[in-house]
This record gives structure tokens, sequence and C-alpha cells, in this order.
């Protein structure tokens, strides 16, 4: 057995069963050793960021690493900009780089580059396999440090990937094995000091906020959140860019934190403690000329109770302690009416909770567009939204084809502005290809509205409004984009949407029909350029 | 002045007045100045890569570096790409990556990463600017570096940005301001001994190849490797992938060193001396299996004459030298016959070189399906091609919108394959939105070719043909892409060939017509897949 079918199988026996690829010559064994393992699937995709973003989408469904195999360093440094947003939100994934063969490097040839640094900006764990003896020992490491919540990135020389591995005693000399199946990371250990220390922040009668990220925006994080709200008044908020968040009917609702700092700020102020329960403390998303980075209210005490990843075992151990019912509120169900008429950003996001069907997966890239969709499917269907954790724009589309082959019974509607539209769009050739039950919507503004608020924000217009060399740098209706075509293009059925009426049939027709669809609606820019 | 203005007057004031940007929040005060500075063009970008590919082509053409404006860590991975392939060629080239606030960087916020450790990768200078005061001296030195051949990079802080500079003795109290106005970089020095080595080589009846490359691929390196040829009989190569090769009636032809290392080894086979001039010692792009890397004959002595920057003074010296005739053979002009019927590569090459404008631009990422278009345009009006130097795909359409701002009377020919267009395809919306003279011909043929191919030549189908899910992973014609929708959806002009005569008749309207048009030829695979 050559190195690439110790790799598969390895990861297979560690729960690793799908791998988003964009292979290159160096990648030709991995490639050709799938149909000895078959219980690896290869997901092609046509752009590495496409791969990445994919990844994610899947790990945040699925709760466990997909496989990435990538093309050397450019190959690489095309995924780069989702495993940041993967590596900011403590997603799991095991990219597989293939690098050239070990005794080639020297030779210093035209995709010779410094994979290993590249690597280490966005991997928790990097390693490079140099024996092909030594593949199932790494790749059980790199799962084992994945489901950690980092990034795990292997490189793989070309030669490692073609020799023939040594008996199969060898893979397994090593004790660092983990379990051959993955199971759910083994129970957080809640910090008893860190309750006690939270509870009497809660029970001295001052203004409490209790901020809440990781792994405890699901319905057991949500309801303990509820239950200490309950319990002791505290106004519950959840980050600002949640890794998976539960909501709809039949959840607790919880209040976002806003990207603005403005708008965070009045949310906090008065807090005079701040609870983090899987959340950072707050700040701002960028920095703005005079105003603070730090947005925790001058005077107000924070107190950790949780990372990331014990965030829900946390949450219930204060509860627990703190008593008090353990039914809680949650949103009733509650559509808004359908709307009609010329489309806006809130007539868009009252469609889209009219018609929201039971237990879809949201992927929110729709940035400014957005602004209405959050409070229009308050009521709607419960359902779960993966948002862009890291800030890298053009992970939406990618996303999307992982979540719904992490969730494959359930819809997936992949809310997305045009402008971060752009940066992945061959993500929709690969939902056409593996035929993803996923509804784009492709909210087309003509701009980077975020710009020309933030152009305003930053205060880079004070000494005279932009002219017209800036805005034309914002501007993305000239010429104009064609989403439908772009999408047929790609093989993904698409239409176009300008009125209400219009956009509930093609909303009504995409969610009927399996397989992958694009709605572009279109909508004045919220901003005037 | 804010720091933003100050670094855009810097700039133009070394001549750099082009640049490719996709800006974000940190860069609002950048773009807020291009008013200010009217002698800066702004060409905006749908991607970091399409900005970093159109900077590279740009250089090229124009002999001088553009500025490249990138979003943070994220933007510059996107834009890694591009950038390998300029760094591997050795082109110029300014890129400001703005970052958060110098003091916002310790909140760790989402978009905070790693920017310097990315930077060093691809960049043969990096610095990261701390105080306004310092701009017109960074970019001095920026500029400076990148005429030398390295992409420089400029890490801009946004509050470096936005604060007031001081009084403008400070920006210039440095010496190390270069002039103001680009010059060609300084006469290289020419090494004697170098030459006298060559010489001996020469003079020596063994066989003996010339390999060049770097600067020396234009008219005066071409016209001096012939002048050596006809005095020494020795024959004479050009490097696999030149930076910028001129060629075509009345320039003296130059046959390139192969991809595929079984047939350089043929090229290279016997020689006894083999001297570089501008080119690297010829090694296998990757490595195969039981395959030598370095393909240097067994015992064959190489002399380096010159290196990427003095290859043509170092051929001009070295061709005096030897004296003889300075008149030299020059490829006559002689169009193929204007194909017909069906088309393949070869038939696609010769509609090609039948209907070549006068003194175009081919950007060639045409890959396997370009297989005949050297021999097909070998006797069309003299022209000057750019390759991808780097191996990193997603270069050519980028690289189509530099090379047509650089040269904006020159036809623009862009020879995309269909697997590479896929990876930065909104060029096609900045080609549109500029109004570009850019032809693009994409040779689909629904597969990754050059991946079918390289899977037999490394072997990995050698124990058993490749199965089914290892040939999904190369296939790109399920579903079918079509490059005419995709194209008209960003804007661009476009039309199906799928005869020879069809062909004819567009390329001939695109070349007639100013502004961009795209072309898809519907091509066989040349593997069965």
């Amino acid at each position: 057995m050559n190195g690439a079918r110790s790799l598969l199988s390895a990861l297979v026996a560690h729960g690793v069963d799908v791998c988003f690829a964009n292979p290159g010559t160096s990648e030709m064994h991995f490639v050709a050793g799938l149909d000895a393992v078959p219980q690896m699937r290869g997901v092609l995709t046509l752009f590495e960021g496409v791969a990445t973003g994919a990844a994610d989408g899947y790990a945040r469904m699925a709760d466990r690493p997909a496989c990435v195999l990538l093309h050397l360093g450019p190959g690489l440094g095309n995924g780069l900009a989702n495993l940041h947003n993967a590596r900011r939100a403590h997603v799991p994934m095991v990219v597989v780089v293939g690098d050239h063969a070990t005794y080639h490097k020297k030779y210093d040839a035209p995709l010779e580059s410094d994979i290993d640094a590249v690597a280490r900006t966005v991997s928790g764990w990097v390693r490079r396999t140099l024996d092909t003896g030594d593949i199932a020992v790494d790749v059980a490491a790199a799962v084992a440090a994945g489901r950690a919540g980092v990034v795990s990135t292997l490189i793989l020389p070309a030669d490692v990937s073609w020799t023939d591995s040594e008996p199969a005693e060898r893979s397994l000399r090593s004790d660092h094995v983990p379990d051959p199946f993955p199971t759910p990371a083994a129970a957080a250990v809640v910090d008893d000091d860190a309750v006690r220390d939270a509870v009497a922040a809660l029970d001295s009668g001052a203004a409490t906020v209790l901020l809440i990220g990781g792994d405890a925006t699901r319905d057991a994080g949500l309801s303990a959140a509820a239950r200490i709200a309950e319990a002791t008044g505290a106004r519950v908020l959840c980050e600002t860019f949640p890794t998976r968040l539960r909501r709809g009917a039949g959840v607790p609702a919880i209040e976002r934190l806003a990207y603005f700092a403005e708008a965070a700020e009045e949310q906090l102020a008065g807090a005079e403690h701040l609870i983090l329960a899987g959340a950072a403390s707050p700040v701002s998303f960028f920095a703005y000329p005079g105003r603070p980075s730090d947005l925790v209210p001058a005077g107000c005490e924070v107190h950790t109770l949780a990372t990331h990843s014990g965030a829900t075992a946390a949450l219930e151990a204060l509860a627990d302690e703190l008593g008090g019912d353990t039914v809680v509120p949650v949103a009733p169900l509650r559509r808004p009416e359908m709307p009609t008429g010329a489309l806006t950003a809130f007539s868009t996001a009252a469609a889209i909770g009219a018609l929201l069907p039971e237990d879809a997966v949201i992927v929110d890239e729709s940035n400014t567009a957005g602004i209405g969709v959050a409070a229009a499917t308050a009521g709607a269907p419960a359902h779960d939204v993966l948002t862009l954790t890291g800030g890298a724009i053009g992970y939406g589309m990618p996303a999307a084809i992982g979540a719904a082959i992490a969730a494959p019974g359930r819809p997936v509607l992949s809310l997305q502005a045009d402008g971060s539209a752009m940066y992945t769009l061959s993500a929709l050739w690969t939902q056409a290809r593996e035929q993803l039950d996923v509804t784009t919507v492709i909210l087309n503004n003509g701009a980077y509205d975020i710009l020309r608020i933030e152009l305003q924000r930053v205060g880079a217009a004070d000494d005279a409004p932009a002219g017209p060399q800036a805005q034309r740098l914002l501007d993305l209706g000239s010429p104009t984009i064609d989403f439908v075509k772009i999408a047929e293009g790609m093989g993904v059925p698409a239409r176009r949407a300008t009125t209400a009426e219009e956009l509930a049939a093609a909303l009504t027709a995409a969610f009927a029909e399996p397989g992958p669809h694009l709605i572009e609606v279109v909508l004045p820019s919220l901003v005037s350029g």
C-alpha cells in the first residue's frame, strides 16, 4: 500500500470521510487511491478557497472534521482566507497539502515555496510527513488536534505519497492513536471557581450581561443561558458572529451583539459585570478614529466563565447553581406577512421569514443587505445559522456546500451579498456537480455597501465628500453583474426577482425541488453612491 | 495631508501610477485619497488574485511596478498565488496591505492574522510603516526594491493611513529616495570572467547549449543569442516559461525548453556544455518516480553567464567577443492556412496564427489545450508572450488586464484553459469595467487534461487504471461550464465556436472591435477520461 492509500485509510479510520479537493500533479496518488478507499467521498472544487470554505461548513454541521486536499504553496494560499475564518471559529479541519518530492525541493522548481510558514499562520497543528511509515501516526495526531478545535495541516511530499509503506505494525507502533471513530469532545471540565465568581456577580444586584459564544449557541447552551436570565434578570447576548447559532420557533431567543461598535456599546451600556461564556471580550471589528477598540463599558468587571469549547457545560453548571425553573421562554412560531411590490432589504427578509422551510441551515454572508433577516426569521421554524466568523469574505457559497453534504436531509439557504459572492463563485459549480439542496439568494445592490458606510465611519470623507474616483472603487454596478447568467453558466438553475411576488414564487419553487437553485434579488443600495 | 495621501503622492512621484485594488475598511483613507492624487489610476478588482495578477501583467509590459491594494491578511492570502508567479519571474510590484490600527492589534479582532509571515514568503522586501512621517521614505525603498526585481510589501496600519503627516521636510529627510521618475534598471555589470568562460566552452568544439531567460527573451537578447549561435553553431533554447518573450515575423526564432521532462531531456541530450544566461539550470517541473529532477545531461558542464537581470548585456558582450555577422536570421512572416471544420487544439491554434493582429500581446495560460499555438504563431506578426512563470494557475485573465492597461495601443489575446479560468473569473468584470481591448479565448475541453496526463506520468495508475472516483476529480464536464453565459454575466460580450469557421468569424469580430470579448472554443479532451 502506498503512502497515499495509507493516508486515505487512516483518515477514514479516524472518521474523516469527506475530502474537498483541488488537486494537482503532486496529489495524483491521493486521487488514484480514492477508488481503493471507497469510504472516502471526494468532492471536486474548482478553486481552493471553495474547498476550505466547504470543509468549514461541513465541520460546523457534522461536528467532525473534513479533509481538504490542496496543491503546494499556491494552493494553500488560495485556500487561506477561509482557513482564517475556520481558525477564528475553532472549526476543526484536516488540510493535506501536497508538496514536491523530498529530494526535489532543493532544485527550487517553479512551484517551490515556503508552505510551512504560510500554514503556521492559520493552523494550530502543522507537520511534514517525511516517511511513509509515519503516515498513520501523523493522521491520528492531525485528527486529534483538529477535534480539539484547530486547523491541522499535514504537508505530504509526493514521494512519501507514492512510496510503499512498511508493514502495518509500524503504522500502529505509536500509542498516540486515538479512538478509531470520532466521539464528541470529552466533557469539558467546569471551572468551579469561575462558576462561583459568576454567581457572585449575578447575585450582586448590579447590572450584568452574559455574553455567550463557542459551543453555547446551540439548544443546550441557549437553554442554560435563558435559565440564568430567568433566575437573575441578567441580559443575555450572543457574540456578533457565532459559529453555529440555533434559533427560531421553539428555541430560546437571543440577541446578537451588534457589528457596528456604536450599536454594541449601546447594548452593553450600564453593565457592571460582563460574564463571558465561550465568547471573547467584545472589541470593535475595526478601529475608528477617536473611538475605543475595547467595547467593555468603563468600570465594568469582566468574568470569564468558560472558553469556546466548555461554554455549554459551564452555563449548565451555573444555571443549576442558581436554581429556578428549568422551563424557559422560547420564540413563538410567528412568520412575517408576505410582502408585496418592489423589493427592499426588508421585504426580501420578510419573504425569507415567511417561507423558510423546516429545519433549514442558513449560511449568512448577506452583510449589509441582510439587515432585516434576523428579525424576519426570529419566529420562523427552528433553524441553524452559520456566520462569517473571521471577516474574510468569500465564505458563504463554499460553506453551503459543506453544510449540505454534512446535513443531507436539511435545506440549505445561502444568503449571499453580491460583492462577497464574486470571491468564490465556482462554488456554484460544485453545488451543481454534487446536486446539493442549496438555495442561494444573491442580494445584489450593485455596490460594496458596507464600504460606502465605512468610508463615512472611518472619517475618510470628513474633509470633503468622497469623489468619483473613490466612489468608483465601491461601485459594482458598472457593468451590472448578472448572477442568473453566471449561475446558469455553472449548471445551477437561476431566476431573478425584482418584486416580492417574484421572490416568493422563486423561493417556493426552489425549496420544493431538490438540488441547487439561485435567485438573484435586485435591491437598491442602502447608501447613495 | 494624511498618511494615505502621502502614500499616494510618494507612489506617483516614484512612477507608480496604477493601483489594482480590492479594498476594505482599513483602506478607506487610501480610497478617499484617490481624488486628491488624480495621477494615480485606481482599478477595482473583485478578488485579490485578480489585482496581483493584473499588477504582474502590467509590470511585464510597462517595465515598472504597479501598486496593489489589499485588505489585511486574508486579502494577502487571496492574492498570494499570483504573487508567487511574480516572485518566480522577478516581476516588480509594490503591494500595500492595509492592517488594523497599531493600537487595535492587541485586541485580536476577527480579521487579525500574521500578515508579515505570509508576506515574507513571496516578497523580497517587507516593511511595516509605523509612523506617518516615514511613508515617503518607505515608499521610496519599496519602489527601489521592486525595481530590482522583487515583490515589495508595505504593511500600512489604518491609523498611519488616517493620521496627518509631519511637514514635508521630514518626508524627504532620507538620502535613500531614488530618482523621482523611473528609469530602466542601471546597466548590468557584465562578468568578464563569465564571458571568457563561455567563449572557451563555445570555442571548444564540444556540443554546447545556450539557455536564455530573464531579460534576454526580448529583441536585444534574442538577437545576441542568435549571433552567438551563428558564430559558433551552439544550440539556443529559451527557458520553459519566459516572463516576456518576443517572437514572430522579423524576430530571431527560439525554441522553448519543453515542459515535460522527457522532452526537455531530448532537447538537451548530448550537450557537453550548458551556458545559462538569465535562466536557471533546467530541472523537472515536478518529480516523477524513477526519473531525474536535474535535467542537465550526465557529464555536461554548466556555465552561468548571467542571472535574470543582466542576461542581455552579457549575451551582447559574448556575441561581440565572438565576432561574426551582426545580421541574424529572423522568422519569416508565414501564417498558417485557415483551418476548416470541427475544432481541435491544432486547428484552433491555426486559426489564431492566421488571424493574430499586429503587435499583439499573448497572455498564455492555455496549458495542454494550447499545444499547437507556439508553432502556429511562429510566423505571425511579431508579438509578445507572457507565460505562467510560477505554475500557480489563475494567472492569465488577471494578467491580461494589466497588459492591456500597460500597453493601451496593443491588442491583448488571452489564451485560457477552462480549468485555470475558474480560479480568477471575475477578471472578466474588470476587463469590462475598464473596457480593455482583451480577446479571451477559452479552450474548453471539459477536463483537467494536464492532470489526466500527469496521473499516468507519476505512475499513479500503474497498478490499475484510475477508477471512476479518481476520474471524477479530473473531469470538468459534469456539469458543463458555459463560459459564454459567465462572460455575459460579467459584462463581456461572448460567443461560442465549435467549428474553425465560427472561430475565424469570432476572432475577426473581436479583434476589429475595441473592448473586451470572449470566445469559448469547445474542444475534445486530449486524453480519454
